[in-house]
């Protein structure tokens, strides 16, 4: 345990659940009190970050290995470690850089990178990818994202983290909206939201991108609420979380179209006056920057969460 | 503030003038008193750096941002941080991992990354996109060099920097030399040679290629004497400072052409026997090799120099 | 100095001949007693990094300078960098991020940033770029590999530890399989098993890919034994190390003729029952998953080694 002397009170105060967390792969791997072990720990990082402090983790290294590049998500996980104390190995676009290897190599390279460092970091543009990276891997493995139809767990922590912090999870209702038949992030926070009571979900997007039938078979046997939609004003003025999320221009390439399901100040108009708007970013059309400046706008809150989030995420792997 | 007994009383020897800088856009905004505070920061860096010492910054993180990459500019920084204890977080190339975001979108990763470091490095393939990153960003942010018109500040430090530790500004006669209408480091060292007294300035480059009005217009304003010039035999003997730059290929395409403005052995004959030449690096057949040798060519102390400069500036930054 | 305790007796016990290593650009320049002074110390860096512990290079930068993309040897050596305590600044793939700055410019940016650095390692991806690296760099220079034809000195090095781990290098013997012609990493190592007496190696390829006349003129001075074969079958049987390579699509593009040179389950039960498996990876069709489970497997072994062979040499360059 490197932690601090809080953190020591804090994790010696209950049985440490985060000793069944080897790799991150999927949301459902967390249990409530798991994600609430992890936010206390968040919160617990907040306070050292703006106090200027640091942890003891200056001899662990991190790997980031991404196939597919995100600046952001990649600076996130990197700043996390580096506020830790750690170390950072970093490649910005695996993918690119390694033509001649064909793809199937993933496991040797975890199985060498393991050799390197303390924890690894992967996004691959294939689905699965994390998975395969994780069966072989000999130190833990955070999944930052897996094809179009995979997951992105860590996006699903820093997002309900972010609704966490400012009220209960238990009775929320949660707007979908964008392509959520391709929105890992969307998937993931559904299988996250769907740990808690009396959850009601919207699913608001043109109707060729609706989400899944995995997500809804699971949400069925969790006996969670929820509703397709394709229209953003019939749901708007009813729930007390809209995530929003980008339609990218190759499947509607018509920017009117798109603007159907933006948010923009009349939106704003019709949204409940304690609402919070989420947004995963980037962003393009779908959320109009004149947002930016309402008091229910969290999305750069929800963005810098990411790193106290993902600071919590790895003292629990790496305190292992 | 963090610096070691020298600086606390280097600095308290004087009011504060670092305090009015929050970010670095353009070279405009340093007075004399700034600069020589900063001379005064970039040599105890030098000696701290000689002595194989270190600083304590170690829980500060530099964000590079680099949309157009550049190995040279960004290792200089990342080293200067590294060099104070610091972090770094890097990308090198942000604008081709990033195809999907449009290039509007500038300001959202500045606000984010702004939350996972504390000073961010930018280089931007459009002129004013410092300057739009600064409008935004939580923490300090230093234009590494934007368009092709822009301004590249801290390259002109290091060279006004590289020839005050030579000999006095004040009175410097100076020759740019090259394809000065898309120059950003001869924009912005033109610049700083406007703050101080009876500088004279030659612009040499084929008249195509002249310095822009808006450089002139300045000067004028500010007194300071200039000559256009076609013809870099007229000039070369008269100079304290010969500073050459490149012609790129695209614009010159025969090699021969672009030798009329070139520096070599035939050119180092007519020069002072004290002038000092300059180039920011890196080089083409303007600056021939047999010139690496003459006492004259200050153009690797130059690149050298940029470690401490730029260390000095990140502490001024960071020390707010 | 900067090892610990143990390793100041280690270095000290005998002359330092360490003291004639300043750049490492071919395999040829390892003596037998410098090869055993960098084993000792890699075995040493293998015990601290068992036990977490670090050393304490932490105002040492190194630049990794790939002009051709390798996550794998880049991640090895910043490991080792990060495990000594120390710092690293990285650029993935320095040709694409520079193609206005013409390949004869390399030594301008060797001078540069071995001003920002203390040490540079170098993949270049023409043969002879890392002797040119070092014939001008201020600070020591490692080569990462160079060329299709050039070296992989520290490939060899971490090679050679992996076997020498296992059993005495004098009267080994080796078969080399695959594209020999352009393989650095092979190139590399027969030079090293020179140096040592009654090694007999076993040159295994398609006749139009067999090894270079160089090196085999070498071995003649050097009175080492050898044999070209095109049957991996005739010399399977024989010899204590089999160091199997890629053969390169681009060179064989029918995957039967590939085949020919694979080693499988078959070729496994013709190996001597304690031969050891080597391959520098990455591996395509010529190294078959089902032989990872197979004891005489040291391929994953070999790569681990990187780290503690390459913290070592670090050392020995650092320490000078």
């Amino acid at each position: 345990m490197q932690l601090t002397e809080q953190a020591t009170t804090l994790s010696s105060s209950s049985a440490p659940p985060s000793m069944s967390l080897r790799h991150v792969v999927e949301s459902q791997q967390f249990t409530v009190p798991l994600l609430m072990e992890l936010f206390d720990r968040a919160r617990l990082m907040e306070r050292i970050v703006a106090r200027g402090g640091t942890l003891d983790y200056q001899n662990r290294i991190l790997a980031s290995l991404f196939y597919q590049p995100s600046t952001r998500t990649r600076f996130s996980f990197e700043a996390a470690m580096h506020r830790l104390g750690g170390r950072v190995l970093s490649t910005e676009h695996a993918r690119a850089f390694s033509s001649e290897i064909e793809s199937e190599q993933v496991e040797d390279s975890i199985r060498i990178i393991g050799s390197y460092s303390d924890v690894i970091v992967i996004r691959h543009h294939e689905e699965g990818g994390a998975r395969r990276a994780a069966a072989v891997s000999p130190v833990p493995v955070i999944n930052a994202g897996d094809g179009d139809g995979g997951q992105h767990p860590t996006q699903a922590l820093l997002d309900l983290f972010t609704i966490y912090h400012e009220r209960p999870i238990e009775g929320l209702s949660v707007a979908f909206i964008g392509e959520l038949d391709r929105g890992r992030t969307v998937r993931s926070l559904a299988y996250l939201l769907a740990k808690f009571d009396r959850v009601k979900i919207y699913f608001v997007s043109p109707p060729e991108m609706q989400m899944k039938p995995d997500i809804l078979q699971y949400l069925d046997r969790h006996n969670v609420k929820y509703e397709l939609e394709s229209s953003i004003d019939r749901v708007v003025g009813e729930v007390d979380v809209v995530y929003q999320t980008r339609i990218r221009p190759d499947r509607v390439s018509n920017v009117a179209s798109r603007m159907r399901y933006a948010i923009d100040s009349s939106v704003l108009g019709k949204l409940k006056s304690n609402a919070m708007i989420l947004h995963p970013l980037p962003r393009t059309v779908e959320l109009d920057k004149t947002v930016d400046s309402d008091p229910r706008a969290f999305y750069f809150k929800q963005a810098a969460n990411g790193l106290c989030v993902r600071m919590a995420l790895l003292t629990m792997l790496l305190d292992r």
